[in-house]
């Protein structure tokens, strides 16, 4: 007899460098995979095409008919409500009907969007280091910042699927300007690239092989260097700001770090740690925790997946309880 | 036949000052109503006998048959987890245990904590301002900061229901340092003591009355006084970066102001709307509106009683839709 946990959710991944897709069972395991480049330099059609592309591969498998629904993540902004995205890196598409458009690819199935941090939420949810936990804030730092939120047991995406955009909340409000237009936000003091060019302002240089990156930084950092030490802490003292933010506004048990700036391991999460009890003070605030991610890089389709499951109630009791 | 809306709920609104009581009914109507000053410095079992006393005259109503519920909103923090509140200003209180008292007093009903910016939310929503809105901030700008939150509908009262505390989210994080440990709170910025120090600090003096409150620095700015109009200034623009933070973290439609401070009218709204454009710059968050508050000092009681229904399934057409 055929049972719930038969059914299959394809998921998309997209964002400015790759469009990833995946046939995605009850259990998080990721049966096809198929994957194209983006061209996020062309026209909305073309990257459209590279989507279609994607999906026909996974619409080609033996697998397809047990697929019940899909579940797209996508770089953002994205707006649920309308089925829209406008992600930054990929101005070929402004408000394009991306949930539209793959509906007509898919024969009538329903189609779930969310934010990108969204669904990395729902993958360390559903597998990783936020399974089991109420209330969480999960966060990819990264090139950038971005994040998503469970509350009360379930993904909290908000309308438009964009919530836990904490990369963009601002803790120095006099501070440097961001390419958002605000000031001081997250992102633009904690994101890899600003790790690196603050190391850089103040001195620090790269060693033989010129690699002028925040994982370099991070080696310095490492082998004991204090200007890389400076950048970290001050990331770090950010994220920390940004995570007591988020645990005095709704309440959250656990911040679970990833992303690539994250891979800088304990150069990074010991002053995270020591940061957040200056700023997390409040008794229900105090306690909240900080864990290392443990998805890889496939929480982008394991939570695409995810998200669409729990909105569509699929896979009901292994989702988000 | 009785319907529903006879039910009625007993609110309590317990402050540094003072103890209210009501009878509140299905309309947000109070029908009976009690007041004792909060013997604030006195030890625990004095500050309970207060709220017994309150609890009392309620009880010897003729309406009391009707009641099904006890709300209570406090001062914070409180533990609605435990059923124990913490008040800053009631050291008498710690981790009491108001739920199990108050229950011992009415007979079985059930009993509802939550914090008074959760209480305060909850009216507004049912009752005033946030009417309507499936996502909200309510916040109160007074002695202190203190807010709440809707979202997806309901009141998001966090597991210990202190959820909304924005008055304690930082937003400049290498700032003044806050009586609650952290640096650069809202609070520390916005409230009306800090205005009104700011305004001192910069040269401001006041009138021949003598009074040297936010209330005063207001009617200043109104006059056109520079000094007092940089502090309202600076109080907007810290207001507005909570706020943003709020919208970009859980995506709300409104932000809803009450409290002293918000009774200074444009000299605090007219820079707040500006500011907010500032910091509420993504997509999603940018179209967040702000509205003054429009219940007044009964918000608490009412909030208290609609928290209630809410959470017990009482007045379901009425609350939180």
């Amino acid at each position: 007899m055929r049972t719930a946990s038969d059914d299959l959710v394809a998921a998309l991944d997209i964002g400015g460098t790759k469009i990833a897709g995946a046939l995605v069972d009850g259990r998080g395991r990721l049966l096809v995979r198929a994957r194209r480049p983006t061209p996020a330099r062309e026209d909305g059609a073309t990257v459209m095409g590279a989507v279609a592309a994607v999906l026909g591969e996974l619409l080609r498998t033996a697998h397809w008919s047990r697929v019940r629904a899909v579940g797209i993540g996508s770089a953002g902004p994205v707006d649920a409500s309308t089925g829209t995205v406008s992600p930054v890196n990929v101005p070929g598409w402004r408000d394009f009907p991306l949930v539209a458009e793959v509906a007509g690819l898919v024969g009538g199935r329903p189609v779930v969007l969310v934010g990108d941090g969204v669904a990395m939420t729902a993958a360390e949810h559903w597998q990783g280091a936020a399974r089991g936990r109420a209330n969480a804030l999960c966060m990819v730092v990264s090139t950038g910042v971005g994040g998503g939120l469970v509350l009360g047991g379930r993904l909290h995406t908000g309308p438009t699927g964009n919530a836990g955009h904490i990369g963009h909340i601002s803790v120095d409000f006099d501070g440097d300007a961001c390419p958002c237009g605000a000031r001081g936000c997250v992102e633009r003091i904690a994101s890899g690239p600003n790790i690196a060019r603050r190391a850089l302002d103040a001195g620090w240089r790269p060693g033989p092989d010129g690699d002028p990156s925040a994982a370099a930084v991070a080696a310095a950092a490492e082998a004991g260097d204090p200007v890389a030490l400076a950048s970290f802490a001050r990331a770090a003292q950010a994220l920390a700001a940004g995570i007591a933010a988020t645990a005095t506004l709704v309440e959250i048990e656990v911040a679970v770090v990833g992303g690539g700036v994250a891979g800088a391991g304990e150069v990074l999460f010991a002053p995270l740690r020591e940061r957040l009890r200056d700023y997390a003070t409040l008794s229900f605030a105090s306690s909240v925790e900080v864990l290392p991610a443990r998805l890889g890089s496939d929480a982008g389709l394991v939570g695409a997946a995810a998200a669409a499951a729990q909105q569509l109630g699929l896979w009901a009791v292994a989702v988000g309880r």
